[in-house]
């Protein structure tokens, strides 16, 4: 965390700021290491406080040694000012897009009634460093992504035409968790037949049958840190339509997976996916981006797709998942996870496809 | 959903806004039948708006009925400029506790430029209609607390010493969740020995023991509604101080049940049970408040404890849980869901205790 920290105030200073509130949540867990649902870190340059209620102070002190716990009652407006006329701060960084309007109404309060307090919103700072992943992170990452990979593994096995998507999905739930995974990141998705052309499906109780494509998209968690997998299976024989659409999102994913590198941004990246599939003439049936970030939360900084700017650099871990999606006839998604080394994709995700 | 509406709207009127813009979801789902993650809801005192982006739409015109449904693209200084010009709106109430300052100082973007909107923060409009339940919502409250009824009748029978906490958290949620609860509404507590002097214990590999207090805090969810209950159990033979504790906070429980009623305070409900564990001699012990209101969210209004003046009406649904903590023992604590009928408690969840 110290590290973390010193990049902090790294930017603090470039940017002219004497100290930077923390309030989001994973940003607070990637500051401090401190797990808890409710505390503020403030930065300042030669202090790192986390303050929190009487239920965390343990805990916080126990996961949090690089910073100063102090124990704090009621609401900020009760123990925010002493706090920051104690410690002199004059140019204060809040999250602007975590703090809410009454947040913001009451730091205004303090900072309107006397004193040098200055509110000064920033926006993506811990998310930036958050987007780069140290060994440990990748560390974690790959056990959260090897977890996903024996998943699909044992559902691969277990999975029979009858079971209903809940079914299959609970079922995968349970492996996860059984196997060692923390609350997963999000729900099991399992989208068969025309259920599948919808990306963001939930599962229902239609039973899967052969010959349909069945969409899996799911994760673990580990750490904290999380995976996100997904497989199109096909019980039984599979028809034209069926191979000729895997193979073209199977081509498009492993062009991407062999050529992105360090330096592009999120729409080159995009691009190289995005191409294939519209050579393929299914150019509108890819109605989502290639990927996204991942680690403390499922979805974070770098974003590829059509409009992103973000540049891929080295140590980024995030997935590469093109798909298409055909309203009546269903979808197709391969989606794995990679980490950016030596300037190319290593796939953290070691799932058949 | 129309009474709903109907409802906000006369608060529209009585506040003089000529429309309100819901964001925070469990509002959203409550205004509008809405289950997704993402939507904003316009009401005008003519019409009443769901604008949701393309993955939504299909989704949202089955469960949003009453609402006109809009499908958007982009960020809302995109979309909403627009919508607001056509509708005409003045005096836009927004939810001061949801919108964060990025978004507040977007809506004030289109506020400045031009036009006739001016923005009002509203501070728990939809909250406090959610607190008094309509009967299919009593009705689905009674199934998700049936359910964690069915939980601990199951977890009392299977439990036995050297099972660590984890496993048996894991057992409860997985009956939960095969008997038909969807995602649990909390992480399931199991605090055992000096751990369950902890009020907020996370479940860890410590193997539970015979004669020691074992907190079990958990709750079901069915249709969105939420369920929360707490028993403390004791394997083998229980000893004098287990047995004092418990009885001192099953008395003030049982007497906080057989006497509050509509129309006292939270804090007056509060005194109920905490004048029985004055009396007791562990007033210091029991350091949270009597119990909160549950439905869509697992806490929800109106709240019961030292400080509320929450006024408690009928139909609302809410929680009456004392217990007391004594560090290097444990604790103990005793949970039910009651709904106000009749000005008296009536209560919901019926496990043994």
């Amino acid at each position: 965390m110290i590290g973390r920290l010193r990049k902090l105030r790294e930017r603090m200073v470039e940017d002219e700021l004497e100290a930077i509130l923390i309030s989001q949540p994973e940003n607070r867990r990637y500051i401090s290491g401190f797990t808890g649902s409710v505390g503020y870190i403030v930065i300042c340059r030669d202090q790192a406080i986390l303050a929190v209620d009487f239920r965390y102070t343990e805990q916080a002190n126990r996961e949090a040694p690089d910073l100063h716990v102090v124990q704090v009652k009621g609401g900020l407006q009760e123990w925010f000012p002493p706090l920051i006329s104690e410690l002199g701060i004059g140019k204060l960084g809040f999250e602007a897009t975590d703090v809410s309007f009454d947040t913001y109404r009451q730091l205004s309060e303090v900072a309107d009634g006397g004193g040098q307090l200055q509110l000064i919103p920033t926006r993506e700072w811990v998310e930036q460093l958050r987007a780069v992943k140290d060994e440990e992170e990748v560390n974690l990452l790959s056990k959260a992504a090897g977890l996903a990979d024996s998943a699909i593994g044992h559902i691969a096995s277990t999975i029979h035409a009858g079971m209903t998507e809940r079914e299959v999905a609970w079922e995968m739930e349970k492996f996860l968790r059984e196997e060692g995974s923390e609350e997963i990141p999000f729900h099991v998705i399992v989208a068969s037949g025309p259920n599948s052309a919808l990306p963001h499906a939930k599962p229902t109780e239609r039973a899967i049958q052969c010959g349909e494509p069945i969409v899996i998209d799911f994760g673990a968690r580990v750490g904290g840190y999380c995976s996100d997998l997904t497989r199109t299976l096909c019980l039984g024989s599979q028809d034209d339509t069926f191979r000729n659409n895997y193979d073209l999102v199977l081509g498009a994913q492993l062009t991407a997976l062999a050529t992105l590198e360090a330096g592009m941004s999120g729409e080159q990246a995009d691009r190289l996916a995005r191409t294939v599939i519209v050579q393929g003439g299914h150019g509108e049936a890819f109605g989502h981006g290639l990927g996204h970030g991942i680690g403390l939360a499922g979805h974070e900084s770098p974003r590829l797709g059509p409009k992103s700017e973000d540049i891929l650099d080295e140590n980024m871990v995030f997935t590469v998942e093109p798909g298409i999606y055909l309203s009546g006839w269903g979808g197709i998604r391969i989606e794995d996870m990679v980490v950016l080394k030596h300037g190319k994709a290593e796939v953290l995700t070691k799932a058949n496809k």
